[in-house]
């Protein structure tokens, strides 16, 4: 049975540890791609260019937008962070499965362009320790942290439009249950029955 | 978060394997709960009564059919078997997961009655592997096996039905499978989208 590869968006509130979810995942499945986006910020000091983001300039960036080229795209803070579709599609079609790590508005764009799209939210244990995480971080002044915790609330509100959501108070639990979605959407029966039936009919 | 227990429908043709599966799962996951359907017919040698079925009277058993007291329930060759509702029920109520093993029909009817319910259907490697499995039981004429092969074949066709199918042509991956399945269904938003919104705001 020939089957797509499915496209997986992992999303949820900037600190809900989204991150070390995928990349925990992407360690132990090897066969999984992860798409790079693109951004016309400069790399920081630790950043390669085509591991954590594909660097481009704004002409080019603009260029993609012009031609319908991203699967979504946000412009913050001045700069523009977006996921090239022919690569993503290009992949899924060979039967590839592929991970998106991105925000909630960009998961949103995706579900509209790719309904197929299997939408998965990260969970913080809670709003406390939310907080805990990005002030641990140290590069945010009380304001912002402020906001940021009160966007968290309104990302968590739209979870409905979400498939799966992942609580994250236990890393390996977390990336368990992402790995159980994924077969399990393998297994679903409305991407496949028609051919399912098929097989067995040939044989007769 | 208060969730309610899954209902967790394992059915497919005769002979494609659903028993095996569900034994060795049950053997892994000690906190699912099967349920054991209740018969008419006469236990067999090695059959112990609330184990394999509950034994019971057709008298007993046309009581439950009259009090509507059975999730699903047919009658073949002169004797009925069914699935006691309660029990399912308050088990569901109480939060635990309960696995049915039964027969196509039944499982229909357990989705009419219980539309929660996660139908999984267990498909054989072929029809001709099925035929083998069915004629090494030696159980069989050779008509009842051509009978039984054209009714696999037509239960194949009502696979658009279910929610998942388990391809059983190698027993530890389709155990695997049952198990991702009911731990992704446990992430499933649809369920508790409103649960999971409210915990956060009661934090704030």
């Amino acid at each position: 049975m020939k089957k797509k590869g499915l496209l997986v968006v992992v999303s949820g509130p900037s600190g809900a540890g989204k991150g070390t979810i995928c990349k925990n995942f992407m360690e132990l499945n090897k066969e999984m791609l992860l798409s790079i986006s693109s951004t016309t910020r400069n790399p920081r000091e630790n950043e390669i260019d085509g591991v954590n983001y594909n660097f481009i300039s704004k002409q080019d960036f603009e260029d993609l937008i012009g031609t319908d080229s991203l699967l979504e795209y946000v412009h913050v803070f001045g700069n523009y962070y977006g996921t090239p579709k022919k690569w993503v599609l290009e992949c899924i079609e060979k039967g590839k499965d592929v991970l998106l790590e991105i925000e909630i508005v960009g998961a949103m764009k995706v579900k509209e362009k790719y309904p197929d799209a299997i939408l998965v939210f990260v969970l913080p244990p809670s709003l406390k320790e939310l907080k805990n995480r990005i002030v641990t971080r140290g590069t945010e002044t009380i304001e912002q942290i402020e906001n940021r915790m009160a966007r968290a609330m309104q990302e968590i509100k739209t979870i409905e439009k979400y498939d799966y959501f992942i609580f994250n108070d236990n890393l390996t639990r977390a990336v368990d249950d992402l790995e159980a979605i994924i077969s399990a959407e393998k297994n679903k029966v409305n991407r496949y029955s028609q051919e399912i039936v098929k097989i067995y009919e040939e044989e007769l």
